[in-house]
């Protein structure tokens, strides 16, 4: 069935989707009412019509510059680095960051090394010379990757007079020490704080 | 974004599917390439207008009856029960089942119990005792809940004079004994077979 590989191969480029949630997902759209159908495929195409990446920080949103750019009342002086949109919607949904936001589209090591240069970083570094804001929150997650980008991205920045911070790591709110990894408790010893 | 949450609440229909990874996937939309969204919402559309269910089976397919019911040189006196189309669909890429199946659309415990009938079953029942089979073989997962609608079937199944079998249960082939849990290895060992 041809029509059904074919629905499984768009699931499949769906991030963290395998070849086998891939086939479940589309054995399941077959049992969907039609309606459900339709308003699933036109919630594809107007998602993907009416949001696009805002000039000024690379977030999603129905305007360019988007709600936050053009939010008089954010803290200009703070700028948050953030590797994806979806990222900087979780931080805002916390309602504690109230400054603004620069969308770096992926990680260092995972973008080309030679030739093409980095738009988004050479963006961030273009942002932070023109208006200097106080702060650069590196909010990348504490893996491999983000913990390498972040690392790279202070180099850079940090040459320029900025103050650079990144999240803190160490233990999940509301979690016991027995269940944390070693690597995760050894960071909250390093950055413990004062009471 | 409402049509953000509009999308995400789309993801979040498909099976095992929560609202975080929902809304991952909705924001991974927003940067895939139009041509790619389009062809994901042709995609969706074409399966659920191009498949059916068999009338004769319940499996997906193109045409009705579908590709297994019309095969003549398919075993016409075994038949496997399976919960649902997908599950036939990885049966069949095994190569070693060359019977009819009949899809039950779900597991007795999760049917409506009382009113309305389970036309499924009912369906089974008809086709058991129209054209009784040499053996059904009741391809349902060895959960709680699969083991529980065998169970019942086979009640129902075996006062028509049929031989009912199941799917073998025990360790995963190419695996090791110390991954599996004492369940599977209690019935691996329940279920030894001869050499």
């Amino acid at each position: 069935m041809k029509v059904l590989d074919r629905l499984a191969a768009c699931f499949e480029r769906l991030p963290g989707v395998g070849r086998k949630s891939a086939e479940r997902f589309a054995y399941h759209v077959l049992a969907m009412p039609l309606k459900d159908v339709e308003d699933f495929a036109d919630g594809l195409l107007a998602a993907r019509r009416d949001l696009r990446a805002c000039g000024v920080c690379g977030c999603f949103d129905e305007a360019d510059p988007c709600a936050v750019c053009s939010d008089e009342s954010r803290d200009r002086s703070l700028l948050c680095v953030v590797d994806r949109s979806g990222a900087a919607a979780l931080i805002e949904r916390t309602g504690g960051y109230r400054g603004l936001y620069h969308v770096l589209g992926g990680h260092l090591h995972s973008l080309p090394r030679t030739g093409r240069p980095q738009p988004r970083v050479k963006a961030l570094l273009a942002r932070a010379e023109k208006d200097p804001p106080r702060e650069i929150v590196l909010a990348l997650p504490p893996s491999a990757e983000g913990e390498a980008t972040a690392a790279m991205l202070a180099r850079m920045l940090k040459p320029l007079g900025l103050r650079v911070t990144r999240l803190g790591v160490g233990l999940p709110a509301g979690s016991e020490l027995e269940y944390a990894d070693e690597v995760t408790l050894a960071r909250a010893i390093e950055g413990r704080t004062g009471l």
